[in-house]
Parts: structure tokens; C-alpha cells; sequence
């Protein structure tokens, strides 16, 4: 988990994990990672809709984020979205300052050109 | 699969699921998938080199392929990575036009911004 990651809020974390990931878990870890996570329902009002223990949805949940995990751990896609997100920003600063400036547009568009190129890099 | 995906021809499209997806496979299929598509070796070559039988690595190959095409189906990576790519090449295709015929830099600035723009929301 890289740096932005880590100084991430938890809940944005998890959001974002699930965001690339969720697809991978099953349909009933899904429903109960979504409510218990993003929506933020306790643990024992779960428990109580889904007829299992306020520990079961515990454990559930804890799996759940074990195996997101697993998976950036292999695949590194919040990570590589993250780093993507960043160099897009970058254009849109490079652009601003030219705006702002009037800098030689020689220079933005090799600046904007070696970015975009970074980007296909890091996919 | 997408349409992009699809005129690919067979080698690359693998090539790229394996590039994607490779790391969730484990390491005996790893080293079989590797040698058999991407390396090119004969079925009966790594059977003998593995010590098991010819139709053992078809099918380990085959499961091998089932497995990468169904993250796909499920994360598509492969299809956002080609859209992200194409997207990158517009941007590259902007600059170069301005380049050319010297274009309003304004008009530029917008097109760029709305690629990249749309690149952020791709993923």
C-alpha cells in the first residue's frame, strides 16, 4: 500500500477497495460489506436483518477486507489509480499556468506530452 | 470483451489478460501459462520438462485462460487499459495537430483537459 494510501482516511480506503475489487467478492459478502463499511449500519442492526451473529458480520467483514487487500496486494490498482489521478492533475495545472502566464506553448505541450506518456507506463 | 479486444489478434489479447491478471494465478500455472503462450514452447515440450502428461498442460493452459477471462468479466482491466491508451494517443494526436498548424492554443487547453477529464472517469 503505497504512501497516499496510507495517510488516506480508513473509510476512503476501504471505498476505494471495494470500488476496484468488489466485483471479486460474493453476492451475500457484498450486501453485507456495503451496508456494515459504506453505509454504515452496525454491526448488531446486521446481524439482526440477516438472521446471523454480531459476530458472524464481524468476521465477515474482517475477511472481506482481507481479501481487498489480497488483491491490491497482487494487482495495485488504487495504487496505479491513485498515481494516474495525480499526473491528470498535473496536466490540468500544466494547462492552468499556461493559462495564466501565457508561458512558450512549446514547452506545455512537451510537459503535457511526457506526462500523458507516463501514464500509459503506469498502467 | 470489447470490440478492440476482439480484432486483436489471439497472442496479444492473452498476452495482455496474463499482463493484467497473471499475478492471480499461482506459480505452477504461472510458469506453465508462460512457457506454452507466451514463450511458444510445444504441449509436449513442457509435459516432458514438467514431467506430466501432454493433455495435463492443455488442460492447465485452457483452465489457465478461463480463470484470466473471468477477471476480465468481472474488473475489466484489459478494456480500460485500451480505452485509457486510446485516450493518451488523442491527447498525443492534439498536441501534434497544434504543432502543425499552430491552432488557437485556447481550443487545445479545452480538448486536453476534456481527455483527460474523461481518463478519471474511465477508471
Amino acid at each position: 500500500m503505497i504512501a497516499e494510501v496510507k495517510i488516506m482516511n480508513k473509510f476512503l480506503e476501504q471505498a476505494l477497495l471495494y470500488d476496484f475489487y468488489g466485483e471479486l467478492l460474493t453476492e451475500h459478502q457484498k450486501d453485507v460489506y456495503e451496508q456494515v463499511v459504506l453505509e454504515d449500519y452496525s454491526l448488531s442492526e446486521i446481524a439482526q436483518m440477516k438472521g446471523i451473529s454480531r459476530q458472524g458480520v464481524h468476521d465477515l467483514v474482517k475477511r472481506c477486507q482481507k481479501i481487498l487487500e489480497g488483491y491490491e496486494a497482487k494487482l495495485h490498482l488504487v495504487e496505479k489509480f491513485l498515481s494516474v489521478k495525480e499526473k491528470i492533475s498535473l496536466i490540468d495545472k500544466t494547462l492552468a499556468e499556461w493559462e495564466e502566464d501565457g508561458k512558450d506553448p512549446e514547452e506545455i505541450v512537451k510537459k503535457v506530452r511526457r506526462i500523458a506518456d507516463n501514464i500509459i507506463e503506469e498502467l
